[in-house]
């Protein structure tokens, strides 16, 4: 249904790649002496297919749904709050909104389903699926063609921005219970019991953490999914707003436009969309590790290390689009700094 | 002879403080979900005693001086470096140069004296003290006038800067030979040998990381400073650009000034500062852990956690500056995000 899905992956530029590292070599400067700056910039050199990156144009879409499980309890803010919210980010009052007038990106909101009905409103996005997920725990959190459906999304987001193509794609998401989906995700994939990756959320005690790794546990007996089926996964454990991320990741890496991953939920659906596709990882930098416990976990399986580490925890993008400017940063210094030769100054171990 | 560091530090503001960080418990998201941008934002607000802190007026000043031990071998560059370094941040092509433009910053560069003469410059304000300083391993560093003209050079910077006053002071270095000068401050504030904080600099190999241990380590038995003298230290051990950023900070603090922390040898500074007046510390934020091993081990030191990691090694100002968006960020979330009230949004565990 979804054939989109086997295109491939868009080839980074070797060349350019190269061109870009060497030039790093010869700034003012000891050669790594600024760290992981140096590593983007090379590599959106690479992605970018220029010897000049830039990081100016910055897409970010948050996608947002309820979720069945949340019903169990497994988090610490009534499922009203994703409606809400989504009309907190469309009138500019959320963090991710702020953050997005920061950066002077280009920002829309994408409701593929919530408990609560979001009025209509000119910067919601409207691709209502269901009101939320089933329960997973107890069924399958939806069925296959509301999967290929949440999928879509995410690629119609992507081919919509290319009528000014983003320089950077940030995904964000909101939706009252998905770290208990992301988590269950991640166990499966991983292959590691819920326990080990089950934390407070946005706010839960300990007993009742307990209580959320009971609950997906049970969903992960139920369901019994491989680690090597990954859209398995993410029908029936996922939720439409992670497939649609899962969709936009692969549908960017598709077309060649670098991503920008956020915290934990953001970075399970990286995850499953590297398990569906490999070459997609070469499209993703990593923004920041969140205070979930379990996203350092995800990290160092997938071996990777992001930008930040500030102790957040609010998902939305808040963290991807934090480390969108040390992007602009690095590309301003591999463009503007000058060589060891034009600045008339002596390299590394030269005779004075 | 230097009266001006017997005056007090400033004091922050306290009903600033809470009141900021009330109006961060009521602001769309988990209390703390933003991280350490919540503890910043609060920081800032008793820091310039507003509600709502901003730093958009930025100075930052790079200090620039030769160090007497750099002809031991000590460092990887020869030291004509920092006189061609003066003149590449002054012409606009160094690191810091650029991530100055790039924050629309004011930056300023003082040449405190270097090896080579630095030709006259619009941009580089001349306090030439000497040469450079003496080769600590033998003599020491600098005689007591030389430190006090040291020290006041960083009086005046933040002196100049009130008829404007920044809302952020980060300063720079550049001086070929200096992590060591700041190894051996370090050693002897901690009373650490030398072995266990000297590091690679800006790129040595073991077998010259190891020559430049016995050096300090001479150093230290030569001048057997106390842990309590840290002004007989920064004579003894430093260089005029590390003493010209220990006065910067001390009258920032006394001016009320926020200061942000670069790297290892700004550390250096800082640690130097708050052994000398300790409530100085309330003025300091940290903008990132260097490459350079000792880093870590003194900000474990002074129980500080910086902002970012990001594997730099650098100096210049470089990792503070990369660091200010981050706190531009902290504000306008601070400033602009929605309160619960403000947006219709459910608070925790509030019954929907």
């Amino acid at each position: 249904m979804n054939t989109w899905l086997h295109e491939p992956v868009a080839v980074c530029d070797m060349d350019h790649q190269r061109a870009a590292y060497q030039h790093q070599a010869v700034l003012t400067k000891p050669l790594g002496a600024l760290g992981e700056l140096e590593t983007v910039a090379v590599r959106l050199a690479a992605m970018q297919g220029r010897f000049k990156p830039q990081v100016d144009n910055v897409q970010i879409t948050v996608f947002a749904a309820d979720h069945g499980i949340a019903a169990a309890g497994v988090s610490a803010y009534p499922q009203e709050v994703t409606a809400q919210m989504v009309m907190n980010f469309a009138s500019g009052g959320a963090a991710i909104s702020v953050l997005a007038r920061h950066l002077g990106a280009r920002f829309e909101v994408v409701d593929l389903g919530t408990l609560a009905t979001v009025p209509e409103h000119d910067n919601v996005i409207s691709r209502v699926i269901a009101k939320g997920t089933e329960d997973f725990s107890t069924a399958a959190a939806m069925n296959a063609d509301q999967l290929s459906r949440a999928l879509k999304v995410g690629f119609e987001r992507i081919e919509q921005s290319l009528s000014a193509p983003p320089d950077l794609f940030i995904a964000g998401e909101m939706g009252i219970g998905n770290t208990s989906s992301a988590s269950a995700l991640v166990a499966t994939l991983l292959q590691r019991p819920a326990r080990e990756l089950v934390g407070p959320g946005t706010g839960l005690d300990a007993a009742r953490v307990e209580q959320k790794a009971q609950r997906i546990q049970q969903a992960l007996d139920l369901h019994q999914v491989a680690a090597d089926q990954p859209l398995k996964a993410l029908q029936c454990l996922g939720g439409f707003e992670i497939a649609a991320m899962t969709g936009a990741y692969i549908r960017a890496a598709q077309r060649g436009i670098p991503v920008l991953i956020d915290g934990f939920i953001s970075t399970a659906a990286a995850m499953i969309a590297i398990a569906m596709k490999p070459e997609v990882k070469n499209w993703f930098i990593y923004g920041h590790c969140s205070d979930e416990p379990a996203h350092q976990l995800l990290l160092d399986h997938l071996q990777v290390t992001p930008l930040l580490k500030l102790g957040m925890r609010l998902g939305e993008g808040s963290g991807a689009a934090l480390a969108v400017d040390l992007l602009r940063a690095a590309c301003r210094l591999h463009a503007e700094m000058a060589t060891f030769a034009e600045a008339g100054v002596a390299d590394k171990d030269s005779t004075g």
